[in-house]
């Protein structure tokens, strides 16, 4: 399916059928685009929480107003970011660069004193602000993958963190829930899928200078 | 190429072969991803301003810490924000939902009020810190359908935001610029082309829970 199609074909869904579940390979696919996406400065302040549990995506469903969508979708995705971007975390990504690349520390220092002094002056709640952006983005990652991998799905804001975060044993790794995607399969009798698309006109949001 | 290569291919390109132009029809990929793109309620609190004007991508990379990627990039998309998401922006996307789907007031006007009264009650900053969410979803989207249409691109967001919305008269139209997106082809002689990526490993940044 082209990007477009994609794009055109997936909705926000309200209703999953519950008897379908994704292959693990779908999900696989999923696993990977998470990790493979692009991040400020690379430096991946997310991690993923897949759930394929029916009694905890219950607990889950309780604490997002009761959106059957959880309870019903085929594995229900948490996008978290890292609460403790410090030196250590940022130390850490340039171990992997030295380690993958085999680059000399002489080549990598100035732009690592650089990161771990602009990281350093931040507050708690920029670094917080500038993790959720990331989150942010590898939803948008994962929506298109998603789309062309005919994976249906719902992106949701609207859900209690903090009650996310205790059922989900989060505080203890460091993570905060940002992003909640239940994926599956959209139910026939889903109304909402039939719906047209309501999008401003690209004459209203695209902008030319040529 | 499946969703999983073209993440692999992908790469924040540092050098651009800048006698090669992307078609206009990809160009138009574009444009309908970006407007096809979930937003939160979907509301696309965003615009995107397609620069391909070699001067004006001048002035552009001085602003940029003088970034060789956007003088030499086939076009520059400027991801921008909505600066005014008042009553009348919010009222405007329940118009469009009228007219597109036809839905009755009676039907439409419980969630419209909950959004008046829910973003009436946001602060300035707020909404930015929303909307700047919005356009980081936008550019993980662009940057997926990038990768699979093979269309090399660089996200960037160091760059002087004042200085952009100056250059590309975005006050006047209420906006401001948040992400740049230099797109076209890499060059031969990029070395970062051939780099391994980095990446933190899966089991380091998945969570099943099964």
């Amino acid at each position: 399916m082209s990007n477009i199609k994609a794009l055109q074909w997936r909705y926000a869904v309200k209703k999953f059928d519950a008897e379908k579940i994704l292959p693990e390979t779908k999900i696989d696919v999923l696993k990977q685009a998470f990790n493979l996406t692009a991040t400020s400065y690379g430096l991946q302040p997310i991690r993923l929480v897949v759930v394929k549990n029916k009694q905890l995506q219950e607990s889950l469903k309780e604490k997002a107003m009761n959106q059957a969508q959880l309870s019903t979708a085929s594995h229900v995705l948490v996008i978290c970011i890292e609460d403790h971007v410090d030196k250590e975390f940022i130390l850490n990504y340039f171990e992997r660069v030295k380690e993958i690349r085999e680059t000399p520390d002489e080549i990598l220092d100035p732009f690592k004193n650089f990161l771990v002094e602009d990281f350093g002056k931040k507050t708690n709640e920029e670094l917080a602000i500038w993790a959720k952006n990331q989150a942010y983005l590898v939803l948008g990652t994962l929506l298109t993958v998603c789309a062309t991998e005919e994976i249906d799905a719902c992106p949701m804001e609207g859900f209690l963190p903090e009650a996310y975060d205790e059922l989900l044993n989060l505080k203890e790794k460091n993570l905060k829930s940002v992003l909640v995607l239940p994926v599956g399969y959209r139910a026939k009798d889903d109304i909402f899928s039939s719906f047209k698309k309501v999008r401003r006109s690209e004459e209203d949001t695209i902008i030319n200078i040529y």
